[in-house]
């Protein structure tokens, strides 16, 4: 059931584009095929990433058949006090890129965390969570046409480049939501194997 | 069951002191006693006030006797597109009044509203919604020690003071909480009339 070709088929539940585009690319690594689900999504801002990837999840269990997942992000700023944090998709709405710029204007303590939560029903289990972290820092201006969301201004560690600079393949050896999506396709390897 | 000695008691479910010093001064222009439930408040992050306040209302309803309400209250900024809005207390938590300040550096349209939602539960009857506005303005500095939240840097329309620079009764005369509890107790009084 869970096969195609010889492929395993898991669904994600997005809009977002730049994520979606992150996914196919990650599961072509693995032999996942990542379709999309364009489910209407109900984002419920709660206060942790786990339970918003686990509320989508929940919601969606009696709609949508097979495996699939669903993931929240958030950007944590050391010194602003781990904003915009969970509410990063409403920040970047609202005061933007820009925004955090001007809130980080002559702060020298640039550090910065992404952070990836995947949550993934698994038919007649459950779900399970899965975590994805990149450590990094608050650039001082916004760079690089890639990516999206906060991307311009987040330089992985070991980097000088911001996300945005990158192509997608590139981010994916850095970032958080790559992270969370390797954990959960080493699971589905073991679990599922052919 | 909802009088004692004549005076209407409605609870309110609240852990800040200053939200409560308001409504019981309110309560006593009403002749309604406001007393607090220290009912540890699980709150969640929907995408408009009412949906906070319900919630509330509705998961302390199994545990609270009688009339009791819940408020949830947000800053509305026109130039940051709503920020920080429903998120307000968290935007306090973290990037707090000096952060908003700094967001509204060079900024010359100022104009902002807060918003206020109560949710009353009524016995055998359901949750009632009533809301408040007040429209005004971001000032350029921080003034005053009274109210909390962002109260030392909104200017209420009319007015030249910020409303931490305000008594709790001064404030009560334009506070978008003011409105919405005097809804409430104008409705309290057509509905349980002596």
């Amino acid at each position: 059931m869970l096969r195609r070709g010889g492929r395993l088929e898991v669904k994600v539940l997005t809009r977002n584009e730049g994520k979606l585009r992150e996914f196919i690319e990650l599961g072509s690594e693995y032999g996942i095929e990542v379709v999309e689900v364009g489910l209407p999504k109900k984002e419920i801002q709660a206060e942790t990433l786990e339970e918003v990837a686990l509320h989508s999840a929940a919601n969606a269990s009696p709609l949508v058949k097979g495996l699939f997942f669903a993931e929240d992000a958030g950007l944590f700023i050391d010194a602003l006090k781990g904003f915009p944090g969970v509410y990063s998709a409403y920040v970047l709405k609202t005061i933007g890129v820009s925004g955090i710029l001007k809130l980080m204007e002559g702060v020298q303590m640039r550090d910065a965390f992404f952070k990836s939560v995947i949550a993934l029903r698994v038919p007649r289990e459950g779900i399970k969570i899965f975590r994805g972290e990149v450590k990094g820092r608050i650039s001082f201006e916004a760079r690089g046409s890639g990516g999206f969301g906060f991307d311009p201004i987040f330089i992985p560690e070991g980097e000088i480049r911001t996300f945005a600079e990158m192509s997608v393949r590139e981010k994916n050896m850095f970032s958080h939501r790559a992270a969370a999506f390797r954990a959960m396709a080493d699971w589905l390897r073991t679990t599922f194997k052919p």
